[in-house]
């Protein structure tokens, strides 16, 4: 048993493209509860999920997430949010003085909605399902947070497209284990460390071919001009940020 | 096999309370590939694992965690960082400005190193381990951070400590599914619906018990007098955020 649930984390792919089949609403909640059982915070859960599953809607909130197609073909969407609201209004109704709209427990939120979705995601995976991270919730997240009625308090973390698989990618290239791995303390990478780390990863042919279609010198390029520019990360990180603080943290 | 992966995960304990039994280094192996196979934003990998296994360095690492037992008990503690670093370097070394110092990336990579934690202890516990997560990195991040050698760019976002369990606690409550779940769009809480969501979890022998020990009038009390209070929340938010922008965030 040990062993099927290793194999199946160490072969997982990302899912992108999804079948017509929708998701029932027993697994959805088996889901759902494997994401509420895994650890969090002084088990205040300070955390919401939002589900899309209405066609139209899904539709909608495609617009905000760039129009990747994962959003409108998956069967249900979630939007996972960090939120002191419930708990503070719980604080509030029990002459109990709430502190938890602030930074601090912004990360707090931001790390127990994570570890929910990411338990989530297991669990679905588990069910043959396939997911997709969507990072671009928090490039809309105001937008976003308009569309789902998010009140002050919640502040959306990331989004998850789940359905059943309409494709069979092959696994992705990971930078070796030692590029991540430190032991007992972090050794700074020198530039032969650099060169060693990302040398087979930039040698691929995905990786030669990527480089091509994007027009660029070396595959760092197609990152820093192309996918994650400059401009884009000051833009989206201080929309966030201002979205963040009208929300009520800082 | 997809029922016992499920089963595990609805029926996780955290254990804080390990036997002296270590973790072999092919079972550590296998737990960060686990972690290392999950979802990260653009494949970037923005994060690193920061292994403590050296006893006395535990017992050095437990005195910024606030001498939780867990440290020392562990047979392995992870903190996990987010890390741009490694990435820029790389950038650098390729004639690619980059720009991932900043909220936005922060916030990615807190993300990202928190899926993959996650991750790793589904595969922790799946090999019959236990594991416990450290909000209190983020309190000492400065302190931690100054242990474990962390350069510019590199931030401690969590902290797991994973061992062979020595206990078997019981499963603990959660709030009930619907006090998470918002179908469509959020539908913020009235005073009756928080009495419906939290009454149940008041009357339970366990939080009366909390209450009369902490000498509160009730549960919330003890969250925001006690355990979480405005003084403590408020100042280690601030040298967590002082931290993040000496590391050279925002």
């Amino acid at each position: 048993m040990q062993e099927d649930i290793i194999t199946k984390l160490l072969n997982r792919r990302t899912i992108r493209q999804y079948s017509d089949k929708q998701i029932s609403d027993d697994m959805l909640n088996t889901i759902i509860e494997a994401g509420i059982r895994a650890s969090n915070c002084g088990n205040m859960q300070i955390y919401s999920i939002i589900i899309t599953k209405d066609k139209s809607r899904k539709q909608e909130l495609a617009k905000f997430h760039f129009n990747q197609p994962m959003v409108e073909q998956a069967s249900v969407v979630l939007t996972v949010c960090a939120d002191v609201n419930r708990f503070e209004k719980w604080c509030l109704n029990r002459n109990a003085e709430p502190c938890y709209s602030n930074f601090l427990w912004l990360n707090v939120g931001t790390v127990d909605a994570t570890v929910a979705s990411q338990a989530m995601c297991v669990a679905a995976e588990a069910m043959g399902l396939g997911i997709c991270y969507l990072g671009t919730v928090t490039y809309m997240a105001k937008q976003i947070a308009d569309f789902l009625n998010l009140p002050k308090g919640v502040v959306p973390v990331t989004t998850i497209t789940i359905g059943y698989p309409s494709e069979n990618p092959p696994l992705t290239e990971r930078l070796p284990m030692k590029a991540v791995v430190h032991n007992e303390t972090y050794k700074d990478y020198s530039q032969a460390d650099i060169e060693d780390i990302y040398g087979e990863f930039e040698q691929l042919e995905t990786s030669k071919q990527y480089v091509k279609e994007n027009d660029q010198e070396n595959l760092a390029q197609v990152f820093t001009n192309c996918r994650y520019k400059k401009e884009d990360n000051l833009a989206f990180g201080q929309s966030y940020l201002e979205f963040i603080k009208e929300q009520g943290f800082f």
